[in-house]
C-alpha cells in the first residue's frame, strides 16, 4: 500500500429535529474533529441554517483546520430530499421546512461544495464506510429511533432510487391489518419496533396495571417513559423492559427476515438507541430471523449492532461528499 | 442507427416442473423460433436432460438456424441455483435434483456456452429487455403462479445477491402470525396471493357451503380448482370468483406497496397465469398499493402486465446468456 500525502478532510453535518452534529474527517474517515449543539428549530429555519453555518466556521477555526484543504460538506436531513439539487422537500423532524435548497444556501453562504442526502442514507454509508458494515458488498441499515430510517447498500454503492425516497424499510408492512401508521399503510415495522412503540407497549401495560420500575424511572408520569427508558430499565432487570425488548425483537427480525430473503445481504446493520441494548436483542433478533429466512442467505448474513454511535450520519455524509467529487 | 449485420443468436430454455419451453432469440430479443415440450420429469433427471438437448437440436434443424451462429444456451430453472458454477442446487418443482451440474452437462452435449439461472430472474430479465419492464432502470417483477417467484433489475442490472437467492418477493411476510410457508415464516405473499392461495379460497368458501360456477367448472371435483379456474370463473362474472380476485389483489398492493417503499422502482411488472384477469385485478392492485406507498415513489411507479406471456422466461434466458458473453 502506498501512503498517499493527501490531507484533504470533508465536513459532515447531521442535522436532527433536537441535535446538530457536525463531524470533520480525512479520507481514510477518521474524525478530525467534532461538534454538537442543540437545534433550537423553534427559533426557525434561518436561525438553524445560520447556526449550522456558524458551527463549520467555529470548527475550523477550533481546530485549525486549513480552509483551503476543505473539499466540502455534506448535510444529512432527516427527510425527503433531492441530492441531484440539494433541496429538502419535507420533513416530518423539522414541521414547516419544505422546498429548502440546503445546498445553494450553504453553499454561497460557506463558499464550498454541497451535497445534501437523508439522514438514514447517510448513516448507512458512514457505517458502511468505516463502521460495522465495512466490507460489506451489500448492506442494509436500520436507524432505530422515534421511527424507523432504512439505507441501502448494493454492490458498493447507495441505492437512493430514482427520486431518493427509497430503503424506507420502516414502511414495510408485516401485520396488514395491524396498527395504522401516518404513511397511511397499517403494521409498518416502524410502528411495531422502533422506541416510539417501545413507549407505547410500556405505557399501555402501565395503564392496564402491571407494576415496573420504569413507574418511579420517570416519578411516576408515564408520558414521559421512551424507548431509551425502557432499555435501561430492561438492562436492569425490570421483567415488563424485558418483555417489550423481546417483543420489538421479534417484530426486528421478521422485518429483516423479509430483507434477507429480498436482497441477500452480507450485513444488516443495527442504528439508533435501541440497537444499545445489545446481546438480549441481538440474540432474539437472530433467531426470529433465522426461523423466517432461507437457509442460504441466513447462513451469510451478519446481523450487527452499528459501531459508529452519534458520528454515523455525519460521518456518513462527510464520505458521500468524498464519493460524490470522485464520480463528478 | 446503425444497423448491424449480427445474424448470431441464443437459445434460452425455461425448464419447468410440467413443461419445457425453448426459444432462438436474435440479438434484439426477436423471437427466431419457439418448441414447448412436455417435462416428463417422472422419467428421471437424465431424460429430461436428454430433452432439453434434443429440443435445441431439432430447433436448430426444424428452422435452419446455423450452428456457427449459435452463441449459446441460457437454462432457467425453477429453484436455488448458481449462476457461477452453472449448478442447479434444489428445487421444489423438480423433486430428486439435487447439485445438477446443468452447465457442465448440457455444455458438454452440446457443446456450446451455457449459462444457468433462476426462472424467475430469467423472467424478469425478459421483460425489461423487450417487454412490459422495457425502459425501466429498475425493475420488480413478480412472477405468480403456485407460488409467487420474483426477480429484480436495479439500475439496469440483473440483482441476484451474493448467493443468487436475492428477490424471493414470495416470502416477503405480510401478516406476521398468519398462514403458515413451508419456508419457515408465516403469512407469506406467495402463500396470501398466488394461484394456490386462490384455489384454497375458493375451496375453503365452497365447503363453508357458498355456491358458486366454480362447482361445475370442476364437475364437483372442488381439489381440481385452480387459479387459473378461479380467474377464468372472476371473468364470466362469477361473484365468488370476483371476491377472491379482489382479495388476493389487495394483497398483492400491500406487498407492492412495501416494494415501491423499498426500492422506488420505475416499473413493478406482474408475470404468471393471474396476472392476465387483467384490469379488475390490476385496479385494485395500484388502488390498494396507492393507500399504502409514499406519494412521491407511488407517482411514478408503473404498476403493469406482463407482456412476454409463456415466452418471458426463455427470452430471458436467451439475454442473459448475451448479457453474460458481452460481460466476459
Amino acid at each position: 500500500m502506498t501512503q498517499t500525502l493527501d490531507k484533504t478532510y470533508t465536513i459532515g453535518i447531521d442535522l436532527g429535529g433536537t441535535k446538530i452534529h457536525v463531524v470533520a474527517c480525512d479520507q481514510n474517515g477518521q474524525v478530525l474533529a467534532r461538534a454538537r449543539r442543540d437545534t433550537k428549530q423553534w427559533k426557525g429555519r434561518e436561525a438553524v441554517i445560520d447556526r449550522m453555518v456558524s458551527m463549520v466556521e467555529d470548527l475550523l477555526a477550533d481546530n485549525d483546520l486549513p480552509r483551503r484543504d476543505l473539499l466540502g460538506v455534506g448535510i444529512g436531513a432527516p427527510g425527503l430530499v433531492d441530492p441531484d439539487s440539494g433541496i429538502l422537500y419535507s420533513s416530518v423532524m423539522l414541521p414547516g421546512w419544505y422546498d429548502v435548497p440546503l445546498a445553494a444556501t450553504l453553499g454561497g453562504r460557506l463558499r464550498t461544495d454541497i451535497v445534501v442526502d437523508n439522514d438514514a442514507n447517510a448513516a448507512a454509508y458512514g457505517e458502511w464506510w468505516i463502521g460495522a458494515g465495512r466490507g460489506a458488498n451489500t448492506l442494509v441499515c436500520l436507524t432505530i429511533g422515534t421511527g424507523i430510517g432504512g439505507g441501502l447498500i448494493i454492490n458498493g454503492q447507495l441505492y437512493r432510487g430514482p427520486d431518493g425516497t427509497a430503503s424506507e424499510f420502516g414502511h414495510m408492512s408485516i401485520e396488514y391489518d395491524g396498527i395504522e401508521c401516518i404513511c397511511g399503510s397499517r403494521g409498518c415495522l416502524g410502528m411495531l419496533a422502533s422506541g416510539t412503540a417501545m413507549a407505547r407497549m410500556a405505557r399501555e401495560a402501565i395503564e392496564s396495571g402491571r407494576k415496573t420500575a420504569m413507574t418511579s424511572l420517570v416519578k411516576g408520569q408515564i408520558q414521559h417513559i421512551t424507548g431509551e427508558i425502557v432499555a435501561q430499565a430492561a438492562e436492569q432487570g425490570d421483567p415488563l423492559a424485558g418483555e417489550i425488548v423481546d417483543q420489538i425483537a421479534r417484530y426486528l427480525g421478521i422485518g429483516i427476515a423479509n430483507l434477507v430473503n429480498i436482497f441477500n445481504p452480507d450485513k444488516v446493520v443495527l442504528s439508533g438507541g435501541v440497537a444499545q441494548i445489545g446481546d438480549r436483542l441481538f440474540n432474539r433478533v437472530r433467531e426470529e430471523a433465522e426461523k423466517r429466512s432461507f437457509d442460504v442467505p441466513f447462513r451469510r448474513v451478519q446481523i450487527l449492532p452499528a459501531s459508529l454511535g452519534l458520528d454515523a450520519g455525519a460521518i456518513g455524509m462527510a464520505g458521500i461528499l468524498r464519493m460524490t467529487l470522485a464520480n463528478v
